[in-house]
């Protein structure tokens, strides 16, 4: 898809196409639509990120909030969206043993309490040995430093998201 | 359910109740999460809203964005929300004759292209007269004034849906 394509869209096509870049916020795709047109990839991601960056602090851990824990119970139970489903696969979470998904659920649950939101990390970076060792990490970590680190991963975690649609486009080369 | 149980709810739990409050904003609810403890209906409403407030124009407008025609296509192919749903049924827009159902299909296109969202009215204080009858009005309304009686009704709208939701207590008389 090229970006002639995304500035012809309505906002119902847009919403439709980018209300999954940020994970379960179609708000955040329907108020960038506001800003077209865009000039390509790079000035859509500036978009989505400056109206990230210019909520308050309740709605950045809001967004934090609308994303599944990794190899949590929505993974268990088929109801992550399509886009977390196809990152967990690519990291190795849809196939733990038993006793890696407990450890990884005792961390989650800790991660959870401490900062109020859950851990998030762009899984398609990772494989299941290294988020293990990243949450607990980031378990350590100051809440203010850890509210930075977890909105860089939506950001990375978005942008891999519209790289992918933007690339989806049989036309171009 | 009563306040105390609203409190005691983790994020998870909070998302999943009142996730829908703002029509496909989950990101709304998980933010307000953050202002716990509520006092009560009044508190818990009064933060949803001071949220709505303090977002920027696009966002509001992107808010708006999230939601579905009245009587439009996504009714008939069933992907409403549960809430839209029984608020579209109750303003009998679930029975529409072919004629009238072509008219408001003609009016919220004409109000999507003027405005760039759509026709917001919490149905359930309407009938299917009222609906078209309102449209119409509206649609002929300055911009500005238009997004703050399209907020406006977004804010009727999570009023009833937040009611329902602290009334839908058994323990309570």
């Amino acid at each position: 898809m090229d970006i002639e394509k995304v500035n012809s869209m309505d906002f119902g096509e847009f919403v439709d196409v980018f209300g999954n870049v940020i994970e379960r916020c179609p708000l955040i795709a329907a108020a960038v639509w506001s800003q077209r047109p865009f000039s390509d990839l790079e000035d859509l991601k500036k978009h989505f990120f400056a109206f990230i960056d210019a909520l308050p602090q309740s709605g950045q851990e809001g967004i934090l909030r609308c994303h599944p824990d990794l190899a949590g119970s929505e993974l268990r139970r088929g109801t992550l969206t399509a886009e977390s489903q196809r990152e967990q696969s690519a990291a190795g979470l849809t196939s733990l043993g038993a006793d890696e998904r407990l450890r990884l659920a005792e961390l989650n649950a800790q991660y959870r309490a401490r900062f109020g939101f859950p851990f998030v990390l762009a899984a398609r970076f990772s494989d299941r040995a290294a988020v293990s060792r990243e949450l607990a990490r980031r378990l350590l970590c100051p809440s203010a430093q850890e509210l930075r680190t977890a909105l860089g991963e939506v950001k990375k975690i978005g942008s891999l998201r519209l790289a992918d649609l933007l690339r989806a486009d049989p036309a171009k080369p």
